[in-house]
């Protein structure tokens, strides 16, 4: 065939997972010279000491103690978040399980009968059964590499936050190489785990299924379900907690009683810092996990029903994983321009150092999918496309993953330009403040509609050309591509917050002025790469979810999705609704949970004397127990919503509605995750705009607490469910609703349509 | 057959216009009754004298002066903007007949040679030559009826306001009437012209036409396009106008100095009274003409390559005409209980009363509909279904129109389930600016987002049942179901408007505060009505939208609009973004033009000595400018998108992308108008139940000027644009495109997708 064998695939995957993970524990190696504990690590394992301390004595000890003494509170507050969050997981999954199991065995009435595949006529496949306990295996496997990684995530950034601040007092250059470093630890050990479970999952499932690869394929897609349906739970639950006591955090300390963010004199700001974390952190790396899985799953499960796995071409087979693998080198060369080859010296080198990342990865991967498609496909070969076969060649699928690429690479840039304060969109909301708050929020609205255009267009053209080139496998192979440099994109997020939280701690330690203003220049930097990598994360979900949505109905048996049909277009209408609906439920959720925090808020600052003056400590443990309540009281009702729709179009409607409903809820929530998104983020930077008065124009709406302003303020806080809350979960549902139609679909072309057959 | 031949349908259609011409003309009567003229009618035609108005002497006469006076200024003001806006768009017009001409007689190359026809094989149809002009012509007249109903309309809403706020001194049920009657005088008016144009232009057309309907029906469809194009710019034009005051006079007026709603000393307050006469009556006024014009030209054009068309049934063939001329028989039964049977005596009968004439309307129309069905229909016929013939009896076509009615009524009641303040959603709203003004947008947000869920099962069940029963002409009753009490839904949606204006001249004309309450107290019950209006309009417009769809797909000859075509998907995803980029200019031209009103009225305020003590008279005509030009300048990109958007698709990508287009428009657009109209609607309204206190909740928020008031107008300023430009703009968008797609259809089908046919 000309391209390398199977053994040498065998080898390669591993072995760049291991060198993933070998990175990022060289990465965590390096941060933890950091030390902040004062003598011996104690049961806390965390306790402090400035090193370098000894410069300025006592002071700095104080200061080290106090950091470590903050940095505990949070990694404890979200240590204790997320397991019992995950509690109320561990009895979705063998609840979801169980259903799985009991679907897709019903299909053959649990028979273990082998039979005739259902695509490649001459091979005989394993029974339903195995594929009904195997997709169940997987989907357990998914779920828990997803909790894996947005606990490691949380981990880590808990464990950075503190040594960031500490490294503040250094230079920017320490303190953003400190940052960096842990968001790389997070990216690398992501992306490098996240392959190994798959590729070890393949292989130890072909031992049973050995020459089926229809169903070892079939079977694998549940571990897109399991890594999905965690993240939708993560994200919703992160996404309330974290915007419940920003929002009520800010609502008192901020507009009422005029103190500075993260003052530890509020006693919601603990509850808030733990907020980035097990939101921002912990949900955003759940989230990506789960695109990563699923856009693997779809690409794999197209491809066993191609000439790759009709051939039994293990190399071509695992084209997607070796992408992935060549993904984590790149990355890993692009983390050294920044960490060694050149380094921060001043703030204002930050934000371009963090977006010439972006730029670096996307160029040296287009080289390596050149690589990987020469070297891993075989010159000719043909695609599953829907009723018929389409030839494909090699570089067909080379322009298939970079198409993908750059169109993320656009996206991302986009997104800057229409979230940044540098440029006009935010700088034109931050002038609207003068004239108050109902014209910054008509100007943000507005913003977030008009920041849809482009990246709407760039995933059109994404798609067009890659399902032009090579079908629905092309899809997800560009689906595939925007996440190829995942690591990267991982580190720069999780770099946001992280240095926010160094900020806070800043704050709460009451350190000097100068080491705020490093934090802050630190976290103004990662709020537009946070938009940037929404902006990522949204259009891949985007890709990944039209490609899943191409594996349902090739599985599902599904020749054409007429509009025209009356059974699609309800399904199509129904379908772009359930973003808004859902929606209201997070949106509400976070207003009612901050309604909650601003009285408990209010309530000590009336009745605790001296807190104001700051002799006495606020009671945080009960803004931290609000929070927690509500979010995980509140993530059910939208998690059901999300989970359970797609089962009652499949089952009740059929499969005809359940395409129309995919491709719904995908056109239309798209469109509100990303204004979303934006305009949560442009109020955010409009706020800083304004704060931060680096310009003339700026210094005429300025300063802090000028009408203008409060104005922002507003706006800003209208932004932070849509931007945390709403915005990113509306994702993780397109994806889900996407991935979970294709796991059971089998169940639902056999005994789907209820409905239909009873009228 | 056994039903009513040719000769009788050729009488009761005219007949029923002509009795709703006659009562709407009588209802004028009655009101111009109130004379608001001190002696003869001079040249301004409206110089006022108070009758009754001896009683109380001098006081009364000055009164009706004022009221004149105020009358006048408003009128001129309105006229004077619909003038230029008309100038402007006889340009359009011209440019666009053209275009339509050049397009259409292109697909044959101007030729003047009879075919076979496209559907009916055994028939000669006239040249494609003849379509073209016949289509221009039929787009010039829909357009000039347009414009006559936006002119009517605010002619009769503008002659209205000052006789009820005089009418208002004796009591509510005299005021009610006079507001109640003027809105009939403009439903009936515009419902009838509207059906008397069209029935006389079809038997026009037909002399040359004879028995070719299939080239009749393509022509007609040009009448729906010149109706929703100028529809297009009135609303969005009127919008803009209307907002850009109304939000500049409150932002100033209300919020920085603390003068009321309507105060006379406000510059704006003139430009914003005119904005509600060329906004909301105008705009409303020609958008569902327009809707009515294009449900009946799709209904008409499927009939025709239909078996009533083969067949040459007459009778049947217009049964979409009969549908409406009961009709106006039906709302004019429906006026009556409310103008005659039962006389609205207190304030809290007029919010039920009005509600109910949606009910009776609706029950009676269900016999009316039945009525029709029987002695219109054969009872066996054959309706054309893509590639094939549906049978289809009678009764099937009468539950078509039946579920499309019923589907209205729900989402009329749902609609106001959502945004009057006697419910709980919008009380929540209010109760959440106890914490401010972000809170109250989230909450907001949140309850637009949430109204959507069941107004779109509503539209989903109509669309099943009707598109089982009779295939895409069942799609085109049910819109004209829902459309077919449009005289009552018109007389309801302009009595809002007229007594907003009402309250207007009162508080301008420094009247009681009794006459104040008591136009305020019909003002309230006119601002639910007008959700339910704009709930009808965009329910309405998805059906009409997906009628149109059908037909345009049926006439470009499409069999299957795939989604999983790339060429359809691209549409699908580009079509749902549409939406937001048209809502983005929308409303940033109502914040930039409301910027620039309000520092305008801030310059005013701040130069004028004596504006503030009511010794100097603002000089309004400047702001009246302000909102002209702005509304002019700003109305042209947006509605150049609308229009120009589907050309592209069609002629570049060709009719499969332009299908994915239109269906992608409708399915997000009517999510962002439902939501948009709805949160608008709920500001506005928790914004009245904090101003109104009338339960102890209301109380302890309040009164006028706390701190929950201030947030309350915060985000009614906010909602303003949505309910009012975006919203609204939004329905005759996903319309417009669709009939423009139809129209054009033949070049599409024909020369259509260049960009595929060059690569």
């Amino acid at each position: 065939m000309g391209h390398i064998g199977e053994a040498v695939t065998q080898v390669l995957i591993p072995v760049a997972a291991v060198i993933g993970i070998g990175f990022a524990l060289l990465q965590w190696l390096l941060v933890s010279k950091v030390k902040v504990s004062p003598a011996a690590e104690t049961n806390n394992g965390e306790k402090c000491e400035a090193n370098d301390g000894g410069e300025e004595g006592v002071d700095h000890g104080a200061e080290a103690a106090k950091c470590a003494e903050i940095q505990n509170a949070i990694s404890i507050g979200a240590s204790s978040f997320l397991f019992t969050e995950y509690k109320y997981l561990a009895i979705f999954m063998l609840v979801f399980g169980i259903i799985i199991f009991l679907f897709l065995g019903s299909v053959k009435k649990f028979s273990s009968k082998s039979e005739t595949c259902n695509y490649n006529k001459n091979n005989i496949c394993k029974p339903a059964l195995a594929n009904a306990i195997f997709s169940t295996i997987a989907f357990f496997l998914g779920a828990l590499t997803s909790v894996l990684s947005g606990y490691l995530g949380m981990k880590i950034a808990t464990y950075a936050n503190a040594r960031t601040t500490l490294e503040a007092r250094k230079g920017v250059g320490k303190a953003f190489s400190t940052a960096f470093r842990s968001g790389a630890v997070m990216g690398f050990l992501l992306a490098s785990s996240a392959l190994l479970v798959l590729y070890v999952a393949i292989n130890l499932f072909r031992i049973y299924y050995k020459d089926d690869w229809e169903g070892l394929f079939e079977s694998i897609t549940g571990y897109g379900l399991g890594g999905s349906s965690m993240a939708l739970f993560g994200r919703v639950g992160g996404g309330i907690y974290t915007k419940a006591a920003d929002v009520g955090a800010d609502l008192v300390g901020k507009v009422e009683r005029n103190i500075p963010e993260d003052d530890p004199r509020n006693p919601a700001v603990i509850a808030d810092n733990v907020g980035d974390n097990v939101g921002d952190i912990a949900g955003m790396g759940s989230d990506l996990f789960g695109s990563y899985a699923e856009s693997s799953c779809a690409a794999l499960f197209i491809g066993s029903i191609s000439s790759f796995g009709n051939n039994h071409d293990f190399t071509a087979m695992l084209y997607p994983l070796l992408i992935s693998s060549m993904g984590i080198i790149v990355c890993l060369i692009t983390t050294l321009f920044v960490t060694d080859f050149f380094k921060i010296k001043t703030v204002s080198q930050i934000g371009p150092a963090l977006k010439n990342q972006i730029l670096i990865s996307t160029i040296l991967m287009t080289g390596g999918i050149a690589i990987v498609s020469f070297v891993a496909l075989p010159s000719n070969f043909t695609i599953y496309d829907f009723d018929k076969e389409k030839k494909v060649k090699n570089w067909h699928l080379f322009f298939c993953v970079a198409v993908g690429l750059w169109a993320g690479l656009i996206i991302g840039y986009i997104t800057e330009y229409f979230t940044s304060n540098a440029y006009g969109p935010v700088q034109d909301v931050a002038n609207s403040c003068r004239t108050g708050a109902a014209t910054n929020v008509i100007f943000g609205l507005a913003l977030g509609y008009k920041s849809v255009i482009i990246p709407i267009f760039a995933i059109a053209i994404a798609v067009y050309v890659s399902f032009t080139l090579a079908a629905m496998y092309g899809i997800a192979l560009a689906a595939l591509g925007m996440l190829s440099t995942i690591a990267t994109g991982l580190a720069i997020d999780a770099y946001g917050p992280i240095s926010d939280n160094a900020g806070g701690i800043a704050e709460m330690a009451g350190m000097s002025h100068d080491i705020r203003k490093t934090t802050d220049a630190l976290d103004a930097a990662g709020n537009t790469t946070a938009a940037i990598g929404k902006g990522f994360a949204i259009g891949s979900a985007a890709l990944v979810s039209l490609a899943l949505f191409g594996a349902f109905v090739s599985r599902a048996g599904i020749q054409t999705v007429d509009v025209l049909s009356p059974k699609v277009f309800i399904g199509l209408i129904v379908g772009a609704m359930l973003p808004y609906w859902f929606s209201a439920m997070t949106m509400k959720s976070v207003g009612s949970a901050a309604l909650k925090m601003v009285e408990e808020v209010r309530r000590q600052f009336n009745t605790i004397p001296g807190l104001m003056e700051g002799t006495a400590m606020p009671d945080y443990a009960t803004c931290v127990k609000i929070s927690t309540d509500a979010s995980l009281k509140k993530m059910i009702a939208p998690g059901a919503l999300v989970m359970i729709s797609p089962i009652i179009a499949g089952t009740f409607f059929g499969v005809q509605t359940l395409a129309g409903l995919l491709a719904g809820a995908l056109v239309s929530g798209v469109q509100v995750a990303i204004s979303a998104s934006n305009s949560g983020g442009a109020w955010d930077n409009a706020k800083k705009y304004i704060e931060a008065g680096a310009s003339d124009h700026a210094r005429t709406l300025g300063p802090k607490g000028s009408d203008p302003h409060k104005a922002a303020v507003i706006g800003d806080t209208i932004g932070d469910p849509l931007k945390d809350t709403s915005g990113p979960s509306l994702n993780i549902l397109i994806k889900l609703m996407a991935v979970e139609a294709l796991v059971f679909a089998p169940f639902f072309a056999t005994r789907g349509g209820l409905l239909f057959k009873w009228f």
